[in-house]
């Protein structure tokens, strides 16, 4: 069992650091700026994750994390050095595996490591989004949770099942495989076919203080409206 | 009084849910991205002072808040669903209560646990501005401490109001509700007649490497100007 | 020994603390808010590395900390008075100084708590650019380690060359020295003459929903292109 939680841990890892790679490649870093941006996006989650469980960082206890990133990055600056061979498809895809594994591995520790059940979805739904959030903050992008749909849903969706159907009596080994699939189909559904939930829509009054505002929601109108 | 602490807490942990749904709401975003978003704003400053104190995260500890969160995110979406019926001024409001609980709250929690007074201030400021900070950096919107006047001023000066008032004899329930009135009176009057302490201005000379900063400096102009 | 790796940190907190004030003298704020944003810039990577390696965080335990950059933000509000006096290049050398020494000490503490190699120059590393990105992230700039050139190698360069040093067996003062020194020449070197390595880019195939990533990469060749 511990090999498979390993291995879809390492996977995380390296679909998340070609994420981070990728998104570096649109903003023509130096390649240590991205081995920089691969590792923060590879790593954040769960560095939060861990910082808030009060557990040793797990990069911290095992180094070898560092080196998958490193290799993840430098093979994406070597293979992909021709232009427009990499839709931005591949980055949409690339997060969305990180998302659905990360979801449950990090619910799957913080319960091993005797959090409650609301915390421990929490704290997956935390390790699967927030190094992506923060891949997209430093490269000024609207992080993908506003922007894309069924984006959360299916971080809680593969966090919640793996709980429910381990506590149906299921083996970890099906749980695990059994939701990352689930979140991971949401997920890229909702890619594919633009599906999305019904918003929760706020428009508020023109007021006297409002022209920041206004000038956001107008960019966010203009993506809504693509 | 450790009842009345419980519910100031509560309650600045509802408000700054509140506004991490109303901003969410600007976004239109799913319900489980209100939900994130929601929890990150109420949760984020907290969250970061407990870490640098290294103490047991909160809602790690009492799971409870997170309910408290969701319920606030549902009821949020539920009752707001006429559009132009919150004004922006609204999200400004609940903000400032947040604000001006939890550096109260954030200072008490931090004198508590053994830190030095200095220390107990700025982990106060902390837990005031942090989760709202995230919510507008996740946002793309310029935090609220670049944008609106007085903001750092009515953190710093409920947690050193409260520590002054304890140090002077004052029982900590008087204590806490003077500093939290008087934080919250400071960014209410300033939210409402636009006071403003006089800014520290800094114009830097042309130079060939500028271009970036200038057009942000324009930006930022503008909204000065309005 | 310790007196000069003491010295050091002090030197590059104010530098930091320095760069944020000029930061928060672009956008017109207030004192209190100054104070933050310089606070925020100085301490923030420290704070991090200190979390991830569950020491107890130096300003909590050293609070003078707080009084060196209350100090600075303080001195330079009052100082720069005169607009026109202090050009761009200020920011970018202050937070250059900042980097070589937060890369060096940060590795030197890392190593000291006892972390493998990699990790501890990962934690320089993270010491020497955290605190200027959340700086760069909270005032809506580009960071620094996306926009300037050589800059994550500066601090990988630092914390590597101290590694390199020490286990050849230089004395910690002059290993130290060089490897600040290294660092600290390099990044000036790449801000005096814009020198930069061959940069990672990637140029995506148009597809219907790049709408928002095309308007991104766009700033960012004007950036580029300046």
């Amino acid at each position: 069992m511990y090999e498979l939680l390993f291995y879809l841990d390492i996977f995380g890892v390296i679909v998340f650091a070609l994420s981070g790679a990728l998104m570096a490649g649109r903003y023509q870093l130096d390649p240590f700026g991205v081995v920089v941006l691969a590792s923060v996006t590879a790593v954040g989650g769960g560095t939060i994750r861990d910082v808030i469980l009060q557990t040793p960082v797990f990069w911290v206890v095992k180094p070898y994390y560092l080196y998958v990133i490193l290799a993840t990055a430098l093979l994406t600056i070597i293979i992909i050095s021709k232009p427009k061979r990499i839709p931005k498809r591949f980055l949409l895809i690339a997060d969305a595996l990180g998302l659905a594994l990360f979801a449950v591995v990090g619910t799957q520790k913080a319960l091993h490591l005797g959090a409650p059940i609301p915390v421990a979805v929490v704290l997956g739904t935390i390790t699967s989004i927030a190094g992506g959030m923060i891949r997209d903050v430093l490269c000024n992008v609207i992080p993908m949770i506003l922007r894309e749909e069924i984006y959360a849903l299916a971080a809680i969706l593969g966090g919640s099942l793996y709980v429910l159907l381990h506590w149906l009596g299921w083996s970890e080994i099906s749980a695990m495989m059994v939701a990352v699939t689930a979140a991971l189909t949401l997920r890229l559904a909702a890619i594919y076919w633009h599906l999305s939930l019904p918003a929760f829509h706020l428009i508020d009054l023109p007021s006297h203080d409002s022209n920041t505002d206004d000038a956001n929601k107008q960019n966010s109108n203009n993506e809504e409206s693509k």
